[in-house]
C-alpha cells in the first residue's frame, strides 16, 4: 500500500473511531447535502452569516483535542482514584445508604429513566408523573402534612424557600424570621444569604428563645443538628399565637419512628431525601422536599404532580396549578426554581416502595438501635453523652481529647464530625455493621459493646403511632421481580431521548453519552461525605479545577463557580455578584435591572429575590431587542441602573446582531451585563459572552455540558464572571465571602460534574465547534424544510435562524380551529415529544433539534411536521370537521383506537398510523389528552386509590 | 420497649432485609394462604407429602447462612482483586476489544434483553431474533458463505460440529479427519475428544500434508495460529477432488481485509466472535459461528433465525428449520447443542451495526497497521519474524532467550504467548495504543519503533476486494443516539422476564437478581486471558473453588466439572466420564444406554456422541418409568449395560417414588445412573441427587443457579460425579486428562460464574431450601387454581405435583377446534410468554412457575388461564366461531385491532382487553402469528431487503 494511502486511511480512522462522530448526529454526507441545500458548499460561510461579525471569533478554542472514550475513562479514574473513602459517620444531613441494586441499575443507570424531559407532555410522562407522585405520598404520609411538591434542590434552598413560603402567607406582619441555632450550619447559612437582599431579618438562637420575640416564621430541626429530638410544643403553641408560620427541618427515616412534624402543629416540614437509597456524592445532587399543609398548597415553590383524568375518564398524572410557574408569573412568580431533583426522587421514592413501611420501619429501628448501642456503651466507659433522645446522632463531650480523638478516628479511615472544640458528633445509617460500630468505639479505646438498656433512646410522647405508607404502590413490589416489573411498565409509559428527538427549543436535549455516564457510579465519586476533610478529596478538587479551567475558556470568562445547582440558582447567584458588586462601590441605589419582554420567566423571579426593580424593554417585531426603547430606558434609569439581563443568542432563536451595541449601552451607564447562558450552546467555540460583552452569565450544564435531563432534574447551573466580580461569588458554609452560599454545599452538584468533564474532554477544541455547527445546521435545515408548510418567525439578517426555530401557527386557527397544543398532541401520535409550546412567543412551537441528532430522524419528524399541516389543510378544505378531527382528538391511545366503538369521521388508521414508518416504530400513550382544568380543581397530590385504577 | 419485643423485631428485620425474601416472590401472607388453601399448614408436612420418604432430608443444607447484597459484593470483590489485569497480547482465539459503552449499557447490562427465553414464541421476539438475524448476516458476510447459524458454544466445539457436520455431508468414505497443526492447541484438543467416541481418525500435520491421503473433510486455521496467512489453496482443489469438506477456522476482524474462506472454496466457517466487543472474560461465554454452503444447509448445527410472514404478510423472523433439533430427531439429531450464545452473538452483532463496514475495515487496517510496525521493527533490530505475510499476530524466533523474555514481558505486566521453547507469539488489537507497541518492543530491549515499510503485510492474492455488510442495518446507526434507539426499538418487541413471568416446564426463568449480575462487569473478571499464567488468576481459582464446593454439597456428588458452558455439553462429559469408566476397567462392551420415552432429546442426542446404542424404556400411564419394562431391558441388556439416563423430578413434573429402586436395578447389573439435572431446582436442600443413587448430573446453572438465559445463552452445564468417577472429568487443552476436553477452555464460562457464586452465597442455607418450597408450592397452586377448568396430568402419589404441573387440552381439540398452540398465543394477548408447549407431551402446556414469582402474578397468569378456558367453552357452546375466534388469530397486534376494517364474529375488545387489568398494563406484540411454513420452505437466513418492511 503507498504511504500515502496509508496516511489517508489513517486519518479517516480517526474521525470513524472518535467520540464526536458518535455525539454528532450527522454523517459527513449528510452534512454536506444539508449545507448544500441551504446554498452553502462549506461551515464557515454558512456559520459567517448567521453570526455577526463582530463577535465571531473562528480561532481554534484554547482547549485539548479530543481524546478516545476509553483514554477518558482511564484518566478521569485516575483523578477518582485520588478521592478517598473513608467510612463516614458526620451526619449533618448526608447519611450513607444502600442504593437497591435493582433501582440503581434500572433507574439510575437506564437512559429511560435519565434522558427524559420535565414532563410537561403529560401523555408521554406517565411514567415518571407517577413515581413523582409516589415520592410526593411518601413525604405527605412521613412527615403528616398534606401536600408536599416533587423535590426541591436541597435541604438548605428547601428551608429558604419555606422562609419565603412564610414570609408570604403569614398573618404577622413582622419582618423576623427564627432560626433555631441547632439546625444545620449549612442550612442556616443559605437562609442567611437568601433573608438579606428580601431584608428579612434572621434571629438564630436556642429554640426556647423563639417565645421571646415576634417572628413572621420560625424553623426548627428536627432532631436537630447534635441528633437531639426536642419536642418543640411549647415553641410551636406560642409561635402560632402570635400568628407565625412554623417550619420543621426534619429527617424522613427519623419520621418512621417519631411523631412527624405535621401532627406536631407545623405548618411546613422540609428536609432531604438523600438517604433513601442515593449516594452522597460529595453533596449532591439529592431530592430535598417540601410538605405544607392543604392552605398553602397555591404558594408551594417548584413542581407539583397531580392526578386529573383523560378525554375518556381514565386516571392520568399532570403537572398541577403550573400557572404558579415563573414564566407566567414572572416577577411575580412565588419562587425561580424551574428545576427539581426529578431523577433522584424518584429513586428515593422507588426506595420507599421496595422497602414498604414495614421496611423502612425495620431499617429505622435498626439504626436507632444501634445508636442506642453505641450511647449507652460510650456513657459506660465514662463518656459524657449529650442527650437520651435521639434516632441515629449523638454529641460527646470530648474537650480537650475532641481533636486527638480525630486523628485517631481518620487513621482508621473514619469521619466523625466536629461539632466544635469540645464535642463530637457520630451519625449512624443503614450501611452500619457491627464491625464499623467495634471501629467506632476503639477510636474511644472502648473494647465491648455492652448490652443494651431496655429502655428506649425515644422518649414516649414522640413516639410515632400514626401509620403511614398505606396506598397499594408501597405495599406491593417488595420482590426484586415486582420491583423491576413495576420499573419497567412505568419507564416504558414513556417518551425519552432513548426513542425519540426531543426538540424542546431553549431545552433541547442532546446525547447524555453512556462514557459520560458511567463515571457517576464510580465509589470514588459516590462515596463521599460532603464535609469530609479535603486530603480526601483531592479527586473532586482536581476534576473541578479542570471543569472550571475548560468552562473559563469556553465562555470567556475569568472565573467560574460550580456551586448553584440549577439554572435558576445560577441565575439567583449572577444577579447577587453583580449586587454585591455595585453595594460594594457604595452604589446602593444601583438597583433597577432591565429585562427584555422575551426573556425567560426566571429572569424576573431571580431579580425580584435579590430585591432588584425589574424593568421591561420592549421587543421590536422581528423579536430584538428595540433599541430605541432600552436607550429610553437606560436614561431613564441611569442612576439606579443596575443590571441588563439578555439572552444570547435570543430567546426568539436569533443571534442579534447588535449585542455588542446593546452592552455598551449599559455599561456606559455604569449597569452591568448578565448573558443568561441558556443557549450557550449556540456559541462554544465560535463566540465567547465573556468576551462580547457580559459580565456574568450562568450556564445550564444540562443542555449543552449532556447533563441528563432526568425527567426535571438534577441540574447544574454554574456562573462565570470576568475579573471584577470573582470577589462576588458564593463560597461553602464555613467561609466568610461577602455574597454567601446560595447551595448547601460548596460544589452543589459535585458528583455529577464528571459527566461534563468527559463530555468536554472527548469532544476537545475541534469537537466542541463542530457540535455547535453542528447544531446550528440542524435548526436551519429544520426551518428550510418546514418553510414552505408553515410561517417560520425571526430569522436573522441573511434569513438563517440560530439554534433553534420558531414556527408561528397562529394564523391557523382561525380556518381550521387547531391551535398550537392539538399539534403538539398530534405530534405524539407520531412518536414524537412536541417542541416548546407557546413560548417565548404564544401560539408557536420552537423547535431546537441538536447536534446528536441524525438527518435521518431531523426528516422523520419534519415529514410528520408536514403530514400534520396537509391534516389542518383538510379541515380547512371542509374535508375534515372542525372540532372531530385527529388533531382535535390528539393524542390517540391503543385502548381507544381499538375501542369497539370508533364514530369519528376520520379512520382509525388515520388515527394512529398516519405515516407508514409508524407500523414498525409504534409509541402508545398509555392515556388520552389529559384534563388539566379538572385536576387544578379536584387538586389529588398523593397516590389516588386503586379504584380509580379500574 | 421491652426486650423481648426488640428481639422480635431484629429478627423480622432480618427477614425483612435478607436477600432472600427479595429473591422469593411469596410473601410470608401468602405462603400460608396458599399452603392453606391445598390442605396444609406448614411447608413441612406439604414437603413430606411430595418428596419420597426415602430420598427427602429434611436436615439444613450444609452451607454457611446468607449474607446480605453489600457483603456478597464485598467479599466477592475481595476474590476479584486477587485477579491480576495484565495485558494480554495472547491471542489464540481470544483477544482485548473495547465494548461499545452504549452496548455494554444497554445490552450486556439491560435485564430486557438478558433476562430473555430462546425466542421460540417468535411474536414476542422479534427484537432479538432481528438482533441474532444481523449476527447471521454478519458472519456470512464476513467469511463469504451462505449461511450462517446464530452462533454455538465456542470456537473449538464449533470445530468439532463442523467435522461431524463434514462426516455426514463427505462424499468421501474415508474415516479419517485432517487438522492442520497449525490449528489452535485447544481446537485440536475438542476435535480429538469428539472424534474418538465417534471413531474418526484424526490426523494432524502441516497443512501441505493433507494431500497425501484421504480424507472427508479438513480443517484449516486462517490466519494460523502462529499468525501466517497461507494461501490454501493447493489444499483445497486437492482436497475437494477428493470429495473432502474443506472447513476454515477464521478470524471475523480478519476478514474485513483477507480473502474470505467462502471466495476460497471452503464448504463450511467457523470461529470466534469473541473480539467483536466481547470482554475474554478468562475464557467466555463468547459467541462462536459457524458458516456453510446453502446445500448444507439442514445439517447445521444449533438455531437458526429465519424471515417468513406474519399471518397479515408483515415480515417476521422466527426459528428456521426447528426440525433439525434434538427434541424431535433425538438420536438420529444432528447434534446435541441446545443452547447457543445468544447474548454474546446479540452484542457481537451490534457491535458490527455500530461500527459498519467503514469502521470495521479502519479496526482492522489500525490492527494490521500495528502489527507491520512492531514485525519491521523487530526484524531491524535483528529479531527473526517468522513471516511477511500476517493480520495481527507474528511469531518471533526468541531460542534460548526465550524465557527471559517472557519473564521481562510479565516484569511489565504483560502476557506474551510461549509458543514453544523457541518462540514466542505476539497478538495486537484494537486497544493496542502507542505506548503498549512500545511497551511491547521494551521487552525487545528496542527503543524506537521504526518508520513502516511501504509494503503491506498481506500479499496481494489474499486481499479482501469483495464487500461485505452493505445491509442498511449496518450503516444506519453510527450514532450513539442512533445506536441507543435502535437498541431500545428491539428489545420493547419482547417480553422478557422484565414484564412478566415466563412459566416455562423444564426451563423456567427465575430471576436474575441485579447483585448477581453486576460482578460479571467487573474488569477483575472480565479482562481475564484464558491462558493468562496461574499466578494472575488466583481469584478465579478461588471462586472456582468454591463454587465447585457448594455444588459438591448441594448435589451431593464428590466432585464438580465447571468445564462444560452448556447443559448439553455436560451431558456429553457425564457420559464420556461414564464411558471412560467402563473402558478403563476393560468393560469395553458396555454400551447401551436405557433412557425413558419421556426423556429430553438431548439425552439420546448426548448418548449418540459417545459412541452409545440408546434403547428406549416405557413409561406407565401416570408418566412415571414402568418398572417391568425396564426390569426386561436392564436383564436383557445386562452384559452390555453402560448406563441409564432418568430426570428427576422426571419430566412430568413427579417426584417418581420409586427412584431408588430404578437405581438399584441398573446399578445391580452392572450401569451407572446419569440423572439429567434439568429439575435441580426442585430437589435444592430438600434430596441429593448424588445420594439417592445417581454417578453423575450436569447441573443446569441457568435455571436453577441464577444464570441468565439471555435469549437463548450464554449457558453454563457443569457436572457433578461420585467418588468412583472423579478421574474420568475433562481437563484444560494442556493437561493429560482420560477423556480430554469438551470446551475450549478449562472453565467453560468462567466470567459468569459470579453469578452462581452470589446467589448461593446471599440465599445460603436456609434460603436455598426456602426457595425450592416456594417453588414447588406455587406449583401446586397453579395446579389447583386450575384443576376446575384443566386436566392437570400426572400427579404424584398424594395428588401434588413437584415444580412444575401438566395441563393437558387435547380434549378441548374436538368440540372447539382449539389446539395447544392456539391457547400459546392468545396467552400473549394476556401478556403472558407461553407455557412450554407439547413437551413432554403432545398437546400439553408445561407450567413451572418459580419461586421468584409473587402470589399476584400467580394469580394474574391463572385468571388468563381460566378466562381462555372460557372463551374455549363459547366456541363450544356455539357462542364463537369454530375458525373465526379470538384463540385462532392470536395473537393480536394493535396495528391488527386497529385496522379500519375488522369482520370478525368477536369484538376488538375481546380481543386486546380480554380482562380490565390489561388496560393499564399491555404489551402489544409487534407481529401477528408467524407463518412458519412458508418460513421453512422459503429459507432466508440473513437480513432481507428493507423493501420487504415497508
Amino acid at each position: 500500500m503507498p504511504q500515502s494511502k496509508k496516511t489517508k486511511s489513517l486519518e479517516r480512522s480517526l474521525t470513524l473511531r472518535s467520540f464526536s462522530s458518535r455525539h454528532i448526529g450527522l454523517e459527513e454526507t449528510a452534512k454536506v447535502e444539508m449545507l448544500n441545500s441551504l446554498g452553502y458548499s462549506d461551515f464557515e460561510s454558512f456559520i459567517k452569516d448567521i453570526i455577526p461579525k463582530d463577535i465571531l471569533d473562528y480561532s481554534p478554542l484554547q482547549l485539548e483535542e479530543e481524546i478516545s472514550e476509553e483514554e477518558a475513562l482511564d484518566r478521569l479514574k485516575q483523578i477518582a482514584s485520588k478521592n478517598k473513602i473513608y467510612r463516614s459517620f458526620i451526619g449533618q444531613g448526608y447519611y450513607n445508604t444502600f442504593t437497591p441494586k435493582v433501582i440503581l441499575r434500572n433507574v439510575f443507570e437506564n437512559p429511560g429513566w435519565y434522558t427524559s424531559y420535565t414532563p410537561y407532555q403529560p401523555e408521554i410522562s406517565q411514567g415518571r408523573l407517577e413515581a413523582l407522585i409516589n415520592f410526593q405520598t411518601m413525604v405527605s404520609d412521613l412527615t403528616g402534612l398534606d401536600i408536599s411538591n416533587a423535590s426541591l434542590l436541597d435541604e438548605a434552598t428547601a428551608a429558604a424557600e419555606a422562609m419565603t413560603l412564610a414570609k408570604k402567607v403569614s398573618k404577622s406582619k413582622s419582618e423576623n424570621f427564627f432560626v433555631d441555632e441547632q439546625c444545620f450550619p449549612q442550612t442556616i447559612k443559605v437562609i442567611q444569604t437568601r433573608a438579606k437582599p428580601l431584608n428579612i431579618r434572621i434571629i438564630t438562637g436556642p429554640s426556647d428563645s423563639c417565645i421571646k420575640k415576634d417572628y413572621f416564621g420560625a424553623i426548627f430541626q428536627y432532631p436537630n443538628s447534635e441528633g437531639f429530638i426536642n419536642n418543640f410544643s411549647n415553641e410551636i403553641n406560642s409561635s402560632k399565637k402570635k400568628g407565625s408560620i412554623i417550619i420543621m427541618a426534619t429527617d424522613l427515616l427519623a419520621m418512621c419512628l417519631i411523631k412527624p412534624p405535621g401532627e406536631l402543629g407545623a405548618d411546613i416540614a422540609i428536609g432531604s431525601s438523600q438517604r433513601f437509597g442515593v449516594p452522597m456524592g460529595y453533596g449532591g445532587p439529592h431530592a430535598a422536599f417540601i410538605s405544607v399543609k392543604e392552605e398553602y398548597r397555591r404558594f408551594l415553590p417548584g413542581r407539583l404532580v397531580g392526578a386529573s383524568f383523560d378525554q375518556h375518564g381514565k386516571v392520568a398524572y399532570r403537572l398541577a396549578l403550573q400557572t404558579r410557574e415563573q414564566h407566567i408569573r414572572r416577577e411575580r412568580a412565588t419562587s425561580n426554581i424551574c428545576t427539581a431533583q426529578a431523577l433522584l426522587a424518584i429513586m428515593a421514592g422507588f426506595y420507599a416502595v421496595y422497602h414498604g413501611p414495614e421496611g423502612l420501619k425495620v431499617i429505622s429501628q435498626e439504626i436507632n438501635n444501634k445508636t442506642s448501642r453505641l450511647a449507652h456503651t460510650l456513657k459506660e466507659s465514662g463518656y459524657n453523652i449529650k442527650s437520651d433522645n435521639f434516632f441515629d446522632t449523638i454529641a460527646i463531650k470530648t474537650e480537650e481529647q475532641t481533636d486527638s480523638l480525630l486523628a485517631k478516628a481518620s487513621e482508621k479511615k473514619i469521619n466523625l464530625r466536629k461539632l466544635n472544640k469540645d464535642n463530637i458528633g457520630i451519625s449512624l445509617d443503614e450501611t452500619v455493621d457491627e464491625k464499623s460500630l467495634q471501629d467506632i468505639l476503639s477510636i474511644f479505646s472502648v473494647k465491648e459493646i455492652k448490652k443494651i438498656k431496655p429502655n428506649s433512646s425515644i422518649q414516649n410522647d414522640l413516639l410515632r403511632t400514626s401509620k403511614f405508607l398505606q396506598h397499594p404502590v408501597f405495599n406491593l413490589y417488595h420482590s426484586e421481580t415486582e420491583m423491576l416489573r413495576y420499573i419497567k411498565r412505568l419507564y416504558e409509559k414513556d417518551i425519552a431521548l432513548d426513542r425519540a428527538m426531543i426538540p424542546l427549543g431553549s431545552c433541547t436535549m442532546k446525547l447524555n453519552a453512556t462514557s459520560e455516564m458511567l463515571p457517576v457510579s464510580w465509589p470514588e465519586f459516590s462515596s463521599i461525605h460532603p464535609f469530609a476533610p479535603n486530603d480526601q478529596v483531592k479527586g473532586y478538587k482536581k476534576l473541578i479545577k479542570e471543569l472550571e479551567n475548560q468552562l473559563a475558556i469556553i465562555t470567556g470568562y475569568s472565573k467560574i463557580s460550580l456551586q448553584p445547582n440549577a439554572g435558576s440558582q445560577g441565575e439567583y447567584a449572577g444577579l447577587l455578584a453583580i449586587d454585591a458588586y455595585h453595594k460594594d462601590r457604595g452604589d446602593h441605589e444601583r438597583n433597577v435591572c432591565l429585562i427584555p419582554m422575551s426573556a425567560h420567566g426566571t429572569n424576573p423571579a431571580s431579580a425580584q429575590m435579590v430585591g432588584m426593580k425589574v424593568v421591561a424593554v420592549e421587543c421590536d417585531k422581528e423579536g430584538n431587542i428595540d433599541l430605541n426603547d432600552l436607550k429610553n430606558k437606560v436614561e431613564q434609569h441611569s442612576q439606579n441602573l443596575s443590571s441588563m439581563m439578555i439572552t444570547y443568542p435570543s430567546t426568539h432563536g436569533v443571534f442579534e446582531s447588535n449585542v455588542k451595541e446593546v452592552c455598551n449601552l449599559v455599561h456606559n451607564q455604569g449597569g452591568l451585563i448578565y448573558i443568561d447562558g441558556a443557549n450557550l450552546n449556540a456559541m462554544v467555540g465560535l463566540c465567547y459572552p465573556g468576551k462580547l460583552g457580559g459580565d456574568v452569565s450562568h450556564l445550564n450544564l444540562h443542555k449543552t455540558f449532556c447533563i441528563p435531563h432526568g425527567g426535571g432534574g438534577p441540574g447544574v447551573g454554574p456562573i462565570g464572571v470576568v475579573d471584577r466580580l470573582t470577589k462576588y461569588l458564593p463560597g461553602g458554609h464555613l467561609e466568610d465571602t461577602l455574597v454567601g452560599s446560595v447551595s448547601a454545599t460548596k460544589w452543589g452538584s459535585a458528583s455529577i460534574l464528571p459527566i461534563s468533564w468527559m463530555y468536554i474532554r472527548m469532544m476537545g477544541s475541534s469537537g466542541l465547534k463542530k457540535a455547535t455547527e453542528s447544531a446550528i445546521l440542524n435548526a436551519n435545515y429544520v426551518a428550510y424544510r418546514l418553510k414552505n408548510h408553515y410561517k417560520v418567525l425571526y430569522k436573522g439578517d441573511n434569513g438563517l435562524v440560530a439554534h433553534e426555530c420558531i414556527i408561528d401557527v397562529r394564523n391557523l386557527k382561525e380556518n381550521s380551529g387547531i391551535d398550537v397544543e392539538d399539534i403538539a398532541k398530534r405530534l405524539i401520535d407520531y412518536g414524537f415529544h412536541a417542541p416548546t409550546i407557546s413560548w417565548p412567543v404564544a401560539g408557536t412551537l420552537m423547535i431546537e433539534p441538536t447536534e446528536s441528532e441524525s438527518k435521518a430522524e431531523l426528516d422523520r419528524f419534519c415529514e410528520a411536521m408536514i403530514q400534520i399541516k396537509e391534516e389542518i389543510n383538510r379541515i380547512e378544505s371542509g374535508d375534515l370537521d372542525r372540532e372531530d378531527n385527529m388533531l382535535k382528538n390528539a393524542p390517540h391511545s391503543a385502548e381507544q383506537v381499538s375501542a369497539d366503538n370508533w364514530e369519528h369521521c376520520y379512520s382509525r388508521s388515520e388515527a394512529a398510523y398516519p405515516v407508514e414508518g409508524l407500523r414498525n416504530n409504534k409509541y402508545w400513550c398509555p392515556v388520552s389528552r389529559v384534563d388539566n382544568v379538572y385536576g387544578d380543581r379536584n387538586l389529588v397530590c398523593t397516590c389516588p386509590s386503586m379504584n380509580e385504577f379500574n
